[in-house]
């Protein structure tokens, strides 16, 4: 890179990027296309375009030229601003890990995970783990072999807990739900010998256009531009953005006996969307554009599912437009039956549908398992069984069929081993946040006016427009102006549920 | 490339189509998401996308690399296939023509491609015509300019008209479009001295939901594979496959009051993807998978949208369906009803919504229009003024704005100059396919009983599974077994319009 001015090399930096992002467009639509409108019968069709894209991604951006621009910018890391020397940082780091893996193995895992995407959906249809069996076997073994190649002297299941979390390994994890544990179980408990609250006021039967009209009324509520943030359905909803925040998607499904599901999604999968869209508009097309890690984006998400979307000041907010849109169902009720009837608390077998009490302990249940087979104190073939009886043993319910137990997440089917830690992470989170967000804003007031934007505006200030500026750890810290501690999200848990079970 | 093998270059041959594949199926698809399900104000995002895979793709199969092993291969025919030599000559006619072209001009073409579609969304919702001019203007430009490095000593408009159809120059394109002015302008002055049929069977209020089902309905009937084939809504409905055949999308448009126009413009765009999904599988992923040239693909969509949508027959045998999707609508009527009502002869404004005698005449002014400007005979500023002449000339009707004018069609917005006449050609076409296919099926007896095997098999056996294995030319000699003649869709549209208006 002797012949190249500095001048030259930012501009390539930014150019690698844009070519970056581009890639990441297109294999980002193709995915979503996968999940939401493809026809069934075309899984094997993207496959092949999948790998050959990947293997392009790969190629180039392990490429020695890239490589020696990169260690040419980092060298001369003095004369560039603060945000190109994080892309610098960011981006040389995964080329350094990506090096560390043979091109075919990584272009045979990304076809691998396109397959057992599919897999997974045929498996989940017809509650047969054993079609799932063996791809799932293949994701964990590669997840054990990667991260050797990447960090040999690393605990292997530590190394991917860092991936979707910066600095977080098995041991902060272990102490972090011992004290969740500690303080859910024995709330739990307390509730449990109350009498049941009444949630009727969510079931019946809701056409998926009722369900649609609320989906799009709720994206607008929350403050979301449907100019630039679309929605689908699919099986299992996510959110994804093409290119930079400027395309967004969120999905969501729809259960035509159970309205709330699908508007709760909508508002979770809302929070990633507002997280998302709300980074610096100069960092769209950069690796610094959007959340900066799992844990924060589920804190945005959940923030917004939970904290906001099951308070009463949402409640009383939203039950005049329920009443308007299925007026049946709300007639004689009021906003605080709503209230109650969407903060039942009962153990249950499918974590997207649990309460938001309950869903942390799901939760452990996932991290247990996936630590125990990256440390080879587990099968795959047992993980079935072992489903059941941690399912038995934490929330005290019968698995009926792997349907509805095992092969419930679409996470392990595209490879995403060491991620369920961050929806926990991301509620304490959020709890923290909103002590913060009180210093400065009637939160409920605003809510209960239907007005966002204070709310947003705090987000955008002091977490969206950053993107990914700041290492998780660090953004946390500014914002706290203290420590992360959990304990923000136990008293939240404690005060709202004494409340709504009287305890 | 004298240090690889035969068999090297020919492995090597695949994988340069299957990567070829594998972008066309990026791009495709982000364009596809641009005119379906993208949220409106994300044009600019794709454009970015879109511009740097454009640059992707030009460099990668414009490279020396990829040169070389053609021009090897190309030395080496006699040992290839009739297969592999029509890929290496289609292949390196695109390398050669493509290296003429610069690579920036090539690469701003696509950037200005996705933009200009967007905005001639724009300009079309708001009738606003100098919107869209600069677009257009550079539109024309660039296919003069380009048409120029290509083939310097070519009339540049015949260059255009042989890439949709390869072997087609304006000399021919004047004398088929006069031929069959001869023969439509007598019958239609005819027709138009007879009573006219009632047509109020197609107008009334349809909800979307039952024109999808219909829609579906449809594509059932006429043989599709809904595990291959997708449904989505457009403005202008088109049909487009990503990476292969089995992976293929139709679009429409539902119009509230009249369902016979989402109704036809399904069967046309299924009869596309019917002649691209009916490909060999073998030649999945490579450049001779799906339709040879775009008057092929247009005779196989207005064969099942005219020849077999609007027969009695069809008439017939889709009458009980439409009787219980829209009961209201079928009351009191038969399939005589809908066969007059779908065959009513109407000079009008917009192309898609044309009966099928006065269509061409809609191609024909187009046609007139882009030959002009081309040939510096007419300013992209005065085709509005130009458009609305011709429109009272040939079709005797007032243009009211450029909404129902000019900008009624997509592709001069998306770069398609020269491909019009495709659209008469296919009608043509398919009228010779027509009579050639009865001397074996009885063709009304199978529609009139719901059974279209017969007729795909014929297609698929004659036209469908070649794929581009024949020129176009020879493919329709090999077909017809004699000379392409229009006088068979003269006599067809003669025949047919003679007994519904009792000429």
């Amino acid at each position: 890179m002797t012949n190249i001015t500095l001048d030259e090399a930012r501009a390539q930096l930014m150019s690698l990027q844009r070519k970056m992002a581009a890639y990441n467009h297109a294999v980002g639509l193709i995915y979503y296309d996968g999940c939401t409108y493809a026809p069934k019968n075309t899984a094997e069709n993207r496959a092949v375009t999948m790998s050959i894209l990947s293997e392009e991604i790969y190629r180039q951006s392990t490429s020695e030229e890239t490589f020696e621009l990169l260690e040419f910018l980092d060298a001369n890391s003095e004369a560039l601003s603060a945000d190109e020397k994080r892309m610098v940082y960011l981006l040389l780091k995964d080329i350094r890990d990506m090096k560390k893996i043979p091109a075919d193995e990584y272009i045979a895992y990304q076809e691998l995970l396109i397959r057992s995407d599919d897999i997974w959906h045929k498996a989940k249809e017809n509650s047969d783990f054993e079609l799932f069996r063996p791809y799932l076997e293949q994701i964990f073994e590669t997840h054990k072999k990667f991260a050797k190649y990447i960090e040999p002297e690393k605990d292997p299941f530590d190394h991917w807990l860092n991936v979707y979390e910066e600095g977080l390994d098995t041991e902060t994890c272990d102490r972090f739900f011992e004290k969740l544990r500690g303080g859910i179980v024995p709330l739990l408990k307390r509730i449990q010998e109350k009498p049941q609250v009444d949630d009727s006021i969510r079931f019946g039967h809701f056409a998926p256009e009722k369900q649609e009209e609320l989906a799009y009324l709720l994206m607008k509520k929350i403050g979301l531009d449907l100019g630039h943030v679309g929605l689908a359905t699919t099986e299992h909803p996510f959110t994804t953005s093409f290119g930079s925040h400027l395309d967004e998607r969120i999905t969501t499904h729809y259960y035509e006996d159970d309205f709330a599901c699908s508007m709760f999604s909508v508002i979770h999968e809302g929070g990633h969307a507002l997280y998302d869209t709300g980074s610096d508009d100069e960092l769209a097309f950069t690796v610094l554009d959007g959340g900066v890690s799992m844990g924060v984006h589920e804190s945005q998400s959940r923030f917004y599912e939970n904290i906001i979307g099951r308070s009463k000041a949402f409640c009383r907010m939203i039950f005049p437009e329920l009443a308007r849109i299925i007026p049946e169902q709300m007639e004689g009720r009021d906003a605080m039956d709503l209230y109650r009837g969407i903060n039942k608390v009962q153990p249950s077998l499918i974590r997207t549908e649990a309460d938001e009490l309950t869903y942390s302990l799901h939760i452990m249940i996932r991290y247990e398992l996936e630590k125990r087979v990256m440390h080879d104190e587990l099968e795959v073939r047992d993980l079935p069984s072992e489903w059941n009886r941690l399912y038995k043993e934490y929330l005290g319910v019968d698995v009926p069929d792997d349907k509805n137990g095992v092969l419930q997440d679409c996470h392990w089917g595209n490879g995403s081993i060491g991620y369920f830690p961050s929806y926990a992470l991301g509620n304490a989170y959020g709890a923290q946040f909103l002590a913060k967000m009180k210093e400065s804003v009637d939160v409920d007031a605003c809510i209960e006016a239907g007005d966002f934007g204070p709310v947003n505006e705090w987000n955008r200030e002091h977490i969206w427009k950053h993107g990914c500026r700041f290492k998780p750890t660090e953004l946390l810290e500014r914002v706290f102006e203290a420590e992360f501690d959990p304990q923000y999200y136990i008293d939240y848990l404690e005060r709202k549920y004494s409340e709504i079970y009287g305890l």
